[in-house]
């Protein structure tokens, strides 16, 4: 076998195998092409074994049950108490299972800032410590009702945001949204990130949860759907939804029996950080997901949740089984001072929003973000439009006005992945690949195309294997 | 002369003078037209006149004047202490002059109900005895840096923003917005509309005032850049910017000196008014308008406003000037209950929005508007397209992501209008046209044209007259 150095001497040539478009992008770059006429052998047989009325009726049912949901904010509270299976020892985190030797920078960073945060160890050599003795239990957020963004370390005392599901009764949980610059979920993990959790802990948690409770609730679903229509996608965009949830709790909070300084301090926070509603998002999201999830022979992705090192998907009629390959670099803009090689692969859970019909299938929706992830508005409406090829349905609650009110694009279909080629279209945030330093810009990324081979491959066999009886996830 | 009843009892025909647009309009629905290639003599031998160095120059300063002008919320006062000429007899008004005998029925209301606040009548019968009696001077509210929506009525004790253009140091106007429903703006005077102005002038004026105070004022500037990219065009939308006045007073309102349940009730009011922002908006774009205003030569509007009976515009180097025709009727979308037969003739200053490049000027950016006012996304767009053919210049501080960020058409030339046939499109509210009902729907209006034609005259000749040393209006 040559050596790197010798393969990379030669001028590069391709053999593209399967869609016309690579090939035509390459030969239009002066790169030699030779095409191949080939599919997998498993993909076109597979392919019919799963157009088929099982599958269609299973589908149906996932796809109803996640437009279906209704989301309403109902309370913040420690995720000690809420979020189911948490233990004082336990790390949830982003993305699909991972053990600390694999983990990116920003991951660990998260990790290591949360057991300071929780008094389980002071510096980062303790923490290592501690982790590589096997004392803490690390656990994909996904596995407990709860999605987190960027690093997603969720531990016990953090305060979590409740968000129940009316139609199917569930519920899903999420961290509160740190602002951005130096937080924990982008890996930092200096004192005053600490010093804010407390203050979380102790002050905005319990004030938004009183807010929240007093409110009577907060409807996400007629929220989101409001602020679709004024910009957001509510992955990268979250100006109005933020906007929409102070205006809802404003009046609660400037009412509790807080110092007035507090009641100040919160609001202003609250008012400060234009994606206090991104969490809360993905909660809703989650919420919609997670009932959705499970129904046997459904073919429709229910999570897209990325860990820094892996991509994983997971699909309705797969049960809990993961379908992984490595995460990818996003392409987008940069902080001053930073640039691509200071990047991270792609982290965290938020592309929950994706999964249900928001973040890059609603970028259409919402032009300005190209301000902040790249491309131009035209690009964004590209975007949404090719989501339709790959989705099943059309949201009733999150509509566009750019496309005559059209639903957003909603329920990834693994059979029109793998039939069209198209990837779901991802916005995010970047985080520096080092622990400690923080956000360095966002842009637009796709998963791994061997999740959905993967997934595709698991549908293939249990249909072969089902029988009559469809197996139970 | 033949009678009515015989006119209409023949076939209708057409003789278009002038637009091949009206011709083929007409035409297409059967209607025979005769065309006459004839345009009045003074407007060829005008437009040439008009189309000159020192005219453009002019409207060069008033562009500039009007694109940089930098509008911040500084305070929320007592009327008679802030605005200039106000008296306690006075009551100020929207559009041009107007007697009682001439005004219509939301005007009157609005004035009836201005009156038994202010404590000066308590029945409508006493009102009318009163301004009868002509102990009671009326003005327009454009005579005194004001800007009113609806009847516009503004009186000594209300609290009225303070908008300051820091760029030339010029203050404007206008009263805090009651939200929709029963009103005094839409002619509305019951007990409960009443007892709302005393609330705002006890209680959410002061608190407002020392909010702005404490936050160091708003700059309306920055946001309502914000909120044009959040789909709001800031006159019939004004959702994203009344949230993003909110978001930055809440924090202020929550540490106010006052007892929480009102802390809290002046904020769920501020919440629940989604036009909240409308009059804050008004007064930044008047406080534009009037900084260009009085160029001499300027052929650039700086005022569009309507009393309910007559539409009027001011233009910038025409002085203090109303030109003025018919108030239309506005074509839109009905409440539940009201039919176009319930509708007043076009009234209101907020049309200030659409003379500084907002309302339906950036309608293109604010597509979900149409499900308020009518029409479709499409329509919006080309609102806005259309609207370039008669401005001047761009706005640099608000932008739109569906035009890939162009900056809204700003600066309506009269010589444009004159010359393209091309009317401002206006979208507004529509009162009921009898006192104390209310808004009954909101739609798209345009100016009558021969306030431009006038307005055309009146340039011409004053050009014809200038000599060599220009007029100071």
């Amino acid at each position: 076998m040559s050596s790197e150095a010798e393969l990379l001497r030669d001028p590069l040539g391709a053999v593209v195998v399967g869609p016309e478009l690579f090939a035509s992008a390459l030969g239009a770059q002066g790169v030699p092409v030779r095409r191949v006429d080939w599919q997998p052998p498993s993909v076109a047989g597979g392919l019919s074994s799963l157009w088929c009325d099982a599958v269609d009726a299973a589908n149906r049912v996932t796809l109803d049950r996640i437009l279906g949901a209704h989301q309403v904010l109902i309370d913040v509270r420690p995720a000690i108490d809420v979020v189911p299976g948490l233990t004082r020892e336990t790390v949830l985190h982003a993305g699909p299972p991972i053990a600390w030797e694999r983990m990116s920078g920003p991951m660990r960073g998260g990790i290591v800032g949360a057991l300071i945060y929780e008094g389980l160890a002071a510096t980062w050599q303790d923490a290592e410590r501690l982790v590589t003795s096997g004392a803490i239990r690390f656990d994909p957020c996904h596995h407990h009702a709860t999605v987190g963004p960027m690093a997603g370390a969720t531990t016990a005392s953090m305060p979590v945001l409740v968000v129940e599901n009316r139609t199917a009764g569930n519920r899903a949980y999420s961290t509160i949204n740190e602002g951005l610059g130096k937080v924990l979920r982008y890996g930092a993990y200096a004192p005053d990130v600490i010093d804010r959790l407390r203050w979380f802990r102790d002050i905005v948690g319990p004030a938004f949860g009183e807010a929240v409770r007093r409110a009577g609730g907060v409807d996400l679903r007629a929220l989101i759907g409001q602020a679709v229509q004024m910009g957001d996608e509510c992955h990268n965009r979250n100006r109005a939804a933020s906007a929409l949830l102070i205006k809802a709790l404003a009046p609660e909070i400037a009412a509790l029996d807080l110092a007035a300084s507090e009641r100040r301090r919160v609001l202003a926070f609250a008012a400060s950080n234009e994606h206090l509603f991104l969490n809360v998002g993905m909660a809703a999201c989650k919420a919609a997901l997670d009932a959705a999830h499970g129904v046997p022979d459904s073919t429709i992705v229910t999570a897209m949740a990325r860990n820094g090192t892996d991509f994983g998907i997971r699909v309705g009629g797969l049960g809990d089984r993961w379908f992984t390959g490595p995460a990818q670099m996003p392409e987008g803009l940069y902080f001053p001072g930073f640039s691509a090689g200071d990047a991270n692969p792609d982290i965290g859970d938020s592309a929950i929003t994706e999964t249900a019909g928001l973040g890059g299938f609603a970028m259409g929706g919402a032009p300005a973000v190209v301000q902040f992830v790249g491309g131009t508005p035209a690009d964004a409406l590209e975007y949404t439009r090719r989501m339709y090829e790959i989705t099943l349905g059309e949201s009733a609650a999150y509509r566009l006005p750019a496309l005559d009110f059209r639903g957003t694009p909603t329920g990834i279909d693994v059979r029109l992945v793998v039939q069209t080629g198209i990837l779901p279209q991802i916005d995010t945030g970047m985080a520096h690949r080092e622990p400690g330093v923080g956000q360095v810009g966002a842009g637009l990324v796709k998963p791994p195309r061997v999740c959905f081979d993967r997934a595709f491959e698991a549908l293939v066999q249990a249909r072969a294997s089902a029988g009559s009886a469809p197996r139970r996830a």
